[in-house]
């Protein structure tokens, strides 16, 4: 079943219903897809703070009111406990678990911070000829953990994670143009070529995701990716933290397109 | 005396010793101004809130550590208490004074947001020879409230201001393209042409500001404003909040051109 042309409530509907817990990379096409981080709102001031901050990483998508399950702008429709396909549990930044619908754990205190997926320019990168390897494979986009650091604001600090794929040479051009207008959904790349440079030493291995085939001819391009927060999390280790499993991402009613203006 | 092409910091040095104290509209040309708003750490959440919330009036271009005058990143040997012309102070809501220093009235709980300013895109539009009025009459930009509402966040609540600078017909695609691209300066313009359908009665009278001359042939063009917290402080009327006057903005050591990027 090829969920790339179906609507974002059917496919909220399936995550909740429990029908489908997988990546959602590729599936309704055009639409926007979003990072999770749930926090205490003692917590909300730090992190809001250190999205600010770090809007490369971090680009917030929206804020929910406190205590509240539903958003406002981006998915009015959606049940932020139940709606993703796969959740984590942090405590004092060790994972707890992962799950496929946090409402036994939910608490009147937190407030959620959906920010911005680079899945969202895939489409325009596709459009334009561009490959992209793990849609090809069926694959969850590979991510790794940095020694670039983020600026740290309140409790929260660490470094940045990225997303990788591979793009034949004489398309990264194209592929940083096309990027870069979408700041919202993390932008250009932050770093072209020898993954050494930025502090990954097996790129075979990624931290989140699975591997895909690099060709011959292809250098690994990187972007910021909104896992950051859980590698933040790791290092800043809150009580409590509910995020996304990475890769399994809040598929929202908003157009892609539609931010970039 | 000229400043246009003055270096930041030697402008912020004559505003910390009063030897200038009037607007910044066309100064040190091609580095980016900045809105003020200082509010007690208590409401700083809440208005955080508001400006993600709200980021065609309210782009932030950073925000202090809670007590600090002075900043990381934008303008690292500036003090935010002498270093810009002209500041004024609210109390409930209420316009107490305007003030060149305001070092006695500052509190160890105040955090400072600074909000990109609509005067970093017209070095972009007279490059491109759209005419920028105000700068030829060198006068203050003319601004008004209207009948757009932000969204609220917490406590903060209210309208919408906007700056308007009259472009000739011919040239306003041109002006929405080259601000469009200026996002984090309030980007391409919110409403073109007839003031009423914005709730601007009387064009000839701005809320803030001066007014500029319109000539035949030219459309009132209206852009998102950093003087909307202002509203928003006399809506919502917190106990206490430092801004600057009007048009009276700090000078970062920020290039324009490094915030489209």
């Amino acid at each position: 079943m090829d969920y790339a042309h179906a609507l974002p409530k059917e496919v909220r509907e399936k995550f909740r219903t429990g029908e489908l817990d997988g990546q959602t990379s590729g599936m309704c096409e055009g639409y926007a897809q979003a990072n999770l981080v749930c926090l205490p709102r003692e917590l909300a001031y730090d992190f809001l703070l250190f999205a600010q901050r770090n809007p490369r990483p971090c680009p917030l998508l929206e804020v929910s009111d406190t205590g509240s399950r539903t958003l406002h702008t981006i998915a009015p429709g959606a049940d932020l406990a139940t709606d993703l396909p796969r959740y984590r549990i942090y405590q004092k930044g060790e994972l707890q678990g992962e799950y496929t619908d946090v409402r036994p754990y939910w608490r009147d205190d937190l407030v959620s911070f959906l920010i911005g997926c680079s899945f969202s320019f895939e489409g325009d990168l596709l459009a334009a000829d561009v490959p992209v390897r793990q849609i090809e494979e069926g694959r969850n986009v590979p991510m790794y953990n940095t020694n670039i650091a983020c600026q740290p604001a309140g409790v929260f600090h660490g470094s940045m994670v990225v997303s990788m794929r591979p793009i034949p040479y004489a398309l990264v051009p194209k592929a940083v143009q096309i990027t870069g207008q979408m700041p919202r959904v993390h932008g250009a790349p932050i770093h072209i070529g020898d993954p050494e440079v930025i502090g990954i030493h097996d790129l075979a291995h990624p931290d989140y995701g699975e591997m895909v085939t690099i060709h011959e001819g292809e250098v690994p391009v990187f972007w910021p990716c909104g896992v950051t927060p859980q590698n933040v999390i790791m290092a800043s280790k809150p009580d409590f933290c509910i995020t996304h499993s990475p890769g399994h991402m809040l598929i929202t009613d908003i157009k892609n397109v539609n931010l970039k203006y």
